[in-house]
C-alpha cells in the first residue's frame, strides 16, 4: 500500500461516487469522462477502478481505436457525436476525440494545416454539449519517460503482455520530448472553464486512483449544485417577439418570378439528367452533400425534393423527414439526431425540415429557452463548419411564398379529396403565427448564411420556377466543386 | 415502347402506389421490399422505377453488399434486424437477406452444412415480422443465360459501364445452370404464404416495370384490407390467467440454500479472477456471450451483475438495462431493440431484464394481445437459436426469492435513506400480482428452456449463495465451450 492512501478513504470515495451517479441519473445529468495520457500510464486500470464504484446499468465504456471505414467516411467528430450519452447516463472513453490532435498528429496522420480547425471542432463540441448540461471530465494520466520505459520493458518481458506494447508506443517513448510537446500544446489549447483538464500523476497507482475518484466526484458535485440552482431559480421568460428594423431579406424576394410549363418540362429533363450524372461523379470522388429544406407550410418543399431526387441513384441518397423529436431524441442534445443522419463520403443527405427548427418552431412555441435558441445560431454554424471541413457541400433552401399563395394552396388541398391529408389543424395554427415566423426566419437567414453553407431563398409562388431553381442551385454547386477539385 | 404497355396505364399504377404508400403510413403498416434476381436483370433500374412513384420522405433504400467487419462479427440476420422499417415506413433492399443462400452459397462462402439453419433463420425472420404486421414483398427478376450474356457484353463494351460487370457475374453466367439450381431451391424453400415470392420476367424492361408495380400494389392492398378488418373486428379479450396443473419449477426451488460470508468472500475472489481470465480468452477466440437476467423485484439481479462484471475488462462488455420501450422502439417489432444490442464476436452483452418482458409484464398488463405473447415463445426461441448458430453462449438467469423475502427487502430498502430510491409504487403494485407472475414465469421457463440456451433458476433468498451461483454458471459455460473448441 502506498503511503497516504488508506483503504477506508478509497471506500468512502467509492460510495460517494455511487451516490453521485444515482443523483445525476435522477436529475437527468449526462456525463462524459475522457481518459487520455501516455502509453502504459494505466488508463485501462484506472477505468476499471472507476467503474467498480458505479452501477453497471448506468454507464458505457467506449474503447476508441483507429477509425473504421464507416467512421473515416464522416467528419471526424461524427463518431463522438453519435456516442454522447443520454440524459442521466455516463459514457467513458478510453482515449477520445483527442486522438486526432495527439497520437494521430504525432504519426503525421493529421495534416498540420488542418490542426487549428480540429482544435476548433473539439472546442465547439465540448462547448455545445456543456451548454446543454453535459458534464465533461477530462483526465490526463502522466508518467515520465523513464517510468514509461520501465513499464514497457516489464510488459515486454512476458509473452502474455508483450502484445500490449506496440511499435508506436516504443516510438513515442523514444521521441518522448517531441510527443510531450504535442500533448502540452493540446492541453493548453483545450483547457476551458466548461471542460477543464485534470492532469494526474500516474506513477503511483493507488494515488492515481484516488485522484481520479476525486476529480470525477468534484465535477459531478458541481454539476449537481448547478442543476439545483437552476431548478430553484426562476424559469426563463418566454421570448418576446419584436420586429427588427433591419432590412428584410424575405420582403425583397421577387415572388412574381415564374416559368411557362413547356420551358419547365424541358429544363427539368435536362437538369435531372445532369443531376444523375453528377451524382455518379460525387460518388466516385467521395464528396458528401447535405441539403436542408425549410420554408412555409405548403411552400413546395416536398415537390422540389421529389423532382430533385427522381433520377438519382436510390442507393446514394436518403431523404430524412424531420418530425417532432422522439423521446430518445429529446433525451440527447438537439443536434444529435441530425449528426446521426449525416451522409458518409459520396452520399447525399436531404433533410425535409432541419436543425433550424431550433430557431423557428422551438423558439416560437417556447420548446426551448431564449438562451438556448440564441446560442443555437453559433452551434449550427459550428456543425455546418465541421461538415464543410470534412469536404461536404452544404446548401440550405428557404421555400418562400406569400400569405395569399399559402391560403390558395391550403384551400386547394382541402377541396381535393386526394390531398386533404396534407393539411392539418396545425397548419392553420402556424399560419396565425405568420408574423412571428417572419421575424425568426429573417434572423435565421441573417445569422447562419455563410459563404461555405449559404441560404438560398427560393421564390416559390410559381412551383415550376421554384423546382428548377433548386435543381439549378444544386447542380451548380456540385459542378463548381468538381471544377475546384480538378485544379 | 414495348407492346401491351401503355404510358397511361403506368401512370395510373404509379398513382395507385403513391396513394397506397400514404394509406400505409396512416395505418402504420411497415413494408419491406426485397429485390433479388440474376445479374444484369435490372434490379437497380426497377428500384429506380418503383421509387419514382413514392414520396421520398417515406422510404429508404439499402444497397446490400458484402458484410462489413462489424456485421460479420454478428449473427448474419443482425444487419437486417437492425434495418427493419418502423411502422408506416418502407425499406427497399437491393439484394437482401437472401445473398447468403444465393451468391454466397454459389461462391462457397456459406458452409453447406449450415444451409438448413440459414433457411430456418430466414423463414423465422419473415414469419416473425409478418406476424407483427410487416408486409414483406419479395421480387425475383429473371432473365435467361443468353439475355444475361448479351447484357454483360453491352456493358463491357463501354468503359463507362464495364466496371459494373464483376468476375463473379461472368462466372455465374458461365455456370448458369448450377447457379439457377441454387436459386430455384431457394425460391422453393422460402416461398411462404406470409412472404411469397413474385418471379418477374425481366427481359422486357417496361413489362417488368408494370409487373413490379402490380406486385407491390397487390401486396399493399391486401395488407390494408387485413388491417381494416382487424380494426373493425372485436379487440382480442384480455388474457385470463389460470394456474396450470403442470409441476411447478419454482415451487421445487430450494430457497434454504445459503453460504457463510467467509466462504463467499473467498469464492468470489477466485471466481472473479477466473472470469477476468476467461473474458480475455473469449475475446481472443471471438466468442460472443449473451446473458439475460430476470427475476422478482428485489431478487438480486443488480447485485449479481455487479459482482459478475467487476473484474471484467470494461471495453469488452456492456450492461443493457431494459426499461419500458421508447416511442421509437414501440414503432418497431418488440425484438428490434434487443437485436440492436446483441454483442459482436468476442464481446459480452448482459441484459438486466430482457425480451422475456413480452411474456411477463406485457402479458400481464395487457400491453400485447394473447395471440402476440403466445407467439412470442417461438419467436424468442428462434432469436436465441440464431445467436447460438452464430457461435454465441446464451444463458438466462431467473433470480428466485419467496414472497416473504421480498417483503423483508422492500422494507429494508424503505428504511434505509440511501436505498429508498430503489423502491417505487410500481414495485408494490407488481407484488400484488405475484400469483399472476408465477403462472407466467412457469410457462416461460417451460417453453423457452433449451439445451443451447438454458434457463438457470437461482435460489436467491441468500444473496451470497446466489451471486456465487451466477458466477459459477457463467464461468462453467465458458470453460465448457473453450474445451469444445480446443477439440
Amino acid at each position: 500500500m502506498e503511503k497516504n492512501v488508506k483503504m477506508k478513504d478509497i471506500k468512502e470515495l467509492g460510495e460517494q461516487l455511487g451516490e453521485l451517479q444515482r443523483v445525476c441519473r435522477e436529475k437527468k445529468i449526462p456525463v462524459m469522462i475522457a481518459f487520455e495520457g501516455y502509453g502504459a500510464a494505466g488508463k485501462g486500470l484506472q477505468i476499471g477502478n472507476l467503474i467498480q464504484a458505479l452501477d453497471p446499468r448506468g454507464f458505457k465504456v467506449y474503447a476508441v481505436k483507429n477509425e473504421t471505414e464507416e467512421e473515416w467516411m464522416h467528419p471526424f467528430m461524427w463518431r463522438f457525436w453519435t456516442k454522447i450519452p443520454e440524459k442521466g447516463r455516463i459514457a467513458i472513453f478510453d482515449t477520445s476525440w483527442y486522438r486526432r490532435v495527439m497520437i494521430e498528429r504525432f504519426e503525421g496522420k493529421t495534416p498540420e494545416k488542418e490542426l487549428e480547425k480540429d482544435f476548433e471542432s473539439i472546442r465547439a463540441f465540448e462547448k455545445q454539449l456543456t451548454d446543454d448540461g453535459m458534464v465533461i471530465i477530462k483526465l490526463f494520466l502522466k508518467i515520465d519517460r523513464k517510468e514509461q520505459k520501465k513499464r514497457f520493458e516489464k510488459l515486454l518481458a512476458s509473452k502474455d503482455t508483450a502484445w500490449r506494447v506496440s511499435k508506436g508506443d516504443l516510438k513515442r517513448n523514444h521521441d518522448f520530448k517531441e510527443y510531450k510537446a504535442i500533448n502540452e500544446e493540446m492541453l493548453r489549447k483545450t483547457d476551458a472553464d466548461y471542460a477543464p483538464w485534470t492532469v494526474i500523476n500516474a506513477t503511483k497507482k493507488k494515488e492515481a486512483k484516488v485522484a481520479v475518484y476525486q476529480a470525477v466526484i468534484q465535477a459531478m458535485k458541481e454539476a449537481v449544485a448547478r442543476k439545483e440552482l437552476e431548478e430553484k431559480g426562476s424559469l426563463e421568460k418566454k421570448t418576446e417577439m419584436k420586429r427588427e428594423t433591419a432590412e428584410s431579406i424575405l420582403a425583397k424576394t421577387d415572388l412574381s418570378k415564374s416559368m411557362p410549363k413547356e420551358v419547365y418540362e424541358e429544363r427539368l429533363k435536362e437538369l435531372q439528367k445532369k443531376m444523375e450524372h453528377l451524382h455518379g461523379e460525387l460518388y466516385r470522388r467521395r464528396i458528401p452533400v447535405v441539403l436542408g429544406f425549410e420554408g412555409w407550410d405548403a411552400g413546395g418543399k416536398g415537390g422540389a425534393i421529389k423532382r430533385l431526387t427522381s433520377h438519382m441513384d436510390p442507393r446514394g441518397y436518403v431523404v430524412n423527414p424531420t418530425a417532432s423529436p422522439s423521446d430518445t431524441e429529446k433525451a440527447h442534445h438537439y443536434l444529435w439526431r441530425f449528426w446521426r443522419a449525416m451522409p458518409k463520403a459520396g452520399h447525399i443527405a436531404i433533410f425535409d425540415r432541419t436543425w433550424y427548427g431550433r430557431v423557428m418552431v422551438e423558439r416560437i412555441e417556447g420548446f426551448c429557452t431564449e438562451k438556448e435558441w440564441k446560442r443555437a445560431y453559433g452551434e449550427i454554424n459550428a456543425m455546418e463548419q465541421d461538415l464543410v471541413n470534412a469536404g461536404a457541400i452544404v446548401l440550405k433552401f428557404w421555400m418562400q411564398i406569400d400569405k395569399d399563395e399559402q391560403a390558395r394552396r391550403f384551400k386547394a388541398r382541402q377541396e381535393n379529396p386526394k390531398k386533404q391529408w396534407k393539411i392539418t389543424d396545425e397548419d392553420w395554427r402556424n399560419r396565425e403565427k405568420w408574423d412571428q415566423y417572419e421575424v425568426a426566419v429573417e434572423e435565421m437567414l441573417e445569422k447562419t448564411s455563410m459563404p461555405h453553407a449559404p441560404w438560398i431563398v427560393v421564390e416559390g409562388n410559381d412551383k415550376y420556377y421554384a423546382r428548377i431553381k433548386v435543381l439549378e442551385c444544386v447542380t451548380e454547386a456540385i459542378e463548381k466543386r468538381l471544377k475546384e477539385e480538378r485544379k
